[in-house]
């Protein structure tokens, strides 16, 4: 990564790339379980959660139902998923508070650092399907330093719908190809790709547990493939 | 300034309440009128460039124009002073660097401390009418730490218009009496109290140079009211 590249921005997608969503939701799930469900997996509740995700942003990117930002669509989810297990009996309130545990995600090890080093030279931003209240609560947490928190809510669109990258690099006054998107999934690259972005595919391979199946390797010949952000921070002319 | 007020997010006007635009300005515009007009002032200069800024914004804000970023509006702002002086001969690239000028304000000496203190007990965001590559400029330049970049574009309306004020709180998942406005303007307070807002007031008697005679004073009995933004994290229980 140089920036003879013309990259101006990197924008990045969080869940599952930037954090490691299914740890800390099942971390932050187990206090709640061992009160309704103690012999349910806190990982397959977390995965259970995880499934209702993409069908709920499915019903905004077709159109079926106005833009609403994830923090609602969490709530739903879950609320489905409790009844799913036959979970009852817990309140609205404690309900409310597990559905922040998507704002309580740790980061991967290597994530702060390399943002802190590529901030440096570059604009940082998540591009994440997560809104607004949700990212700034996780970086405080989490000490991710970005510039700005620009993705769907910015947009009121869900990723892949090409408008959230297309609006974004417009948002940053930036070409395209100017921003690259950093991710760890191969579907969200082909999108940025799409429309004209560059594209960097981190590999995390226990995302999904360690049985994962999906996105071990690149399926594409993006702009930049690395093992983890430091290695994307440490390609030649980048980050000192 | 205590928790027990229930605030949980503070919103920043900027241009004047955080950074100093006027001498900003005038530093940027100074190499420029060198080349082009070397007896204007540059201070005069710089205040006739935003004496088009509330003019040029009234065009969205009143419905006669769709939203565009305020970097736009800067920019016409500036052929229409330019062609006031009978500037003539800039080229193209200049005038664009030169609208630039409002990246790359200094903050007033407070700010960045004051800032660092607020972020550690409460979500700090910038509520301007700046647009988000402006604001994300500015605060690398600066070392403005924000959370996130609220405001104007976010919304895609510009202050004082309510729903700056409002969709900025339900955004951070606040109700309004739980976001505080901090602005050295009045009319900016006044707008956001309409909304539910609390206030703080700070005076900025320079801003608008050595003879201001605007916004020197609380005009309303707003929650906060301090002589630079270190006062306002050195209320009673606010920032270690």
């Amino acid at each position: 990564m140089t920036n003879q590249t013309g990259i101006k921005a990197f924008v990045f997608d969080v869940f599952g790339t930037v954090v490691d969503w299914r740890s800390g939701v099942a971390r932050e799930a187990r206090p709640f379980l061992n009160r309704y469900a103690p012999a349910l997996d806190a990982f397959d509740f977390a995965d259970a959660w995880r499934r209702e995700y993409s069908p709920a942003m499915e019903e905004v990117r077709s159109g079926r139902r106005p833009y609403v930002r994830l923090d609602v669509l969490h709530r739903e989810n879950l609320v489905k998923v409790l009844t799913h297990y036959g979970i009852v009996g817990a309140a609205e309130s404690e309900i409310d508070e597990l559905n922040l545990a998507w704002h309580r995600l740790d980061p991967w090890p290597d994530s702060v650092e390399a943002l802190r080093r590529m901030k440096r030279e570059f604009i940082i931003a998540p591009l994440s399907n997560g809104n607004i209240r949700l990212m700034v609560d996780m970086a405080k947490r989490a000490g991710l330093p970005w510039d700005a928190i620009l993705g769907a809510e910015v947009v009121r669109a869900y990723k892949p719908s090409p408008q959230v990258y297309s609006e974004t690099a417009d948002m940053l006054g930036l070409a395209p190809a100017e921003v690259c998107l950093v991710a760890a999934h191969n579907g969200d690259l082909a999108a940025a790709r799409r429309c004209g972005l560059a594209t960097a595919f981190v590999a995390r391979p226990t995302e999904h547990g360690p049985h994962q199946q999906t996105d071990l390797k690149a399926e594409q010949a993006w702009e930049f493939v690395v093992g983890d952000l430091n290695e994307l921070a440490d390609e030649p002319g980048c980050c000192r």
